[in-house]
């Protein structure tokens, strides 16, 4: 299926916030977003920004449904002392109706393109264990599950945490 | 014990690098470590940073010991689609013989300070399971871990699946 991948725009991010919420309903965890799309605008588009985006659009042969976005891949730069520059992706979504159409694919492809011309050697990510189709289309790409190879654990501080910390310090 | 916690500076490289090799053999997999002092001086202290470090050092009490470095924390900034800004702690280290006196907290401390100052919300990191005391170390900061509490695995895609999906973006 024809579709283009492109950077995402300001003027994007409604649509991105729109698909955001739809991956979150599917998780069963929308009351855990707590961003709307003028943060998602202010945090990727501003004087200092947190993520980039590529988006997918619907081609020109899909008439007047050309320019629909249809998925997105949001993702960060970071660092591994063992391997050097590292792309993080944090999401990466195609609406369910252009699923096994390839979209997907050339997302993490053009994601690919973006890391490789940055220096990174190596993508990083998360994947909840009962996506088992996701966890078997990422290593069906070459991925490695570092969880269930090595034990990793993924852990988070929330902000409660970090403010008591950083309060500990004085 | 007194220490002062610093952002890194170039200078600094070959000492952190030092540490790095040393959490590898600590984990045994030393053979997995690709960069060197000159990579990484290259990669956060040149135009285009891909990580910030913090460094504790010893202080003028330490005599002619005052200035050795004696841990580090090497982090980026990147984004979560549920929470927005995120700090990602690649790693936190401490010289064996200066555990248990505070340094390690003192560390997190000053990143989440960091973390604060730039409106993040967040803090992630990973930790191999054998390493039951730095688990339960995090969990007492107020650390969740969501493999075990979500199923959440980690996962990685290395240099040549990259090139593969770039390539098969053409």
């Amino acid at each position: 299926m024809e579709c283009i991948v492109r950077p995402a725009q300001s003027a994007d991010c409604d649509h991105v916030m729109g698909m955001i919420r739809e991956i979150a309903e599917y998780h069963n965890l929308l009351d855990e977003v707590k961003i709307n799309s003028q943060v998602l605008r202010a945090d990727g588009f501003g004087g200092d920004p947190f993520y980039q985006c590529l988006v997918a659009e619907l081609g020109p042969e899909q008439g007047d449904k050309q320019g629909h976005l249809i998925g997105y891949a949001l993702f960060f730069f970071g660092y591994s002392v063992n391997t050097g520059r590292i792309i993080y992706l944090e999401n990466l979504y195609v609406l369910s109706e252009f699923r096994g159409r390839g979209i997907g694919k050339k997302l993490m492809s053009e994601v690919a393109k973006v890391a490789l011309a940055r220096g990174c050697v190596e993508m990083k990510f998360t994947v909840v264990e009962w996506n088992g189709r996701a966890l078997a289309w990422y290593r069906h790409l070459g991925a490695q599950d570092k969880t269930e190879a090595g034990g990793w654990h993924s852990l988070e501080l929330g902000a409660k945490a970090l403010h008591r910390l950083a309060g500990e310090g004085q």
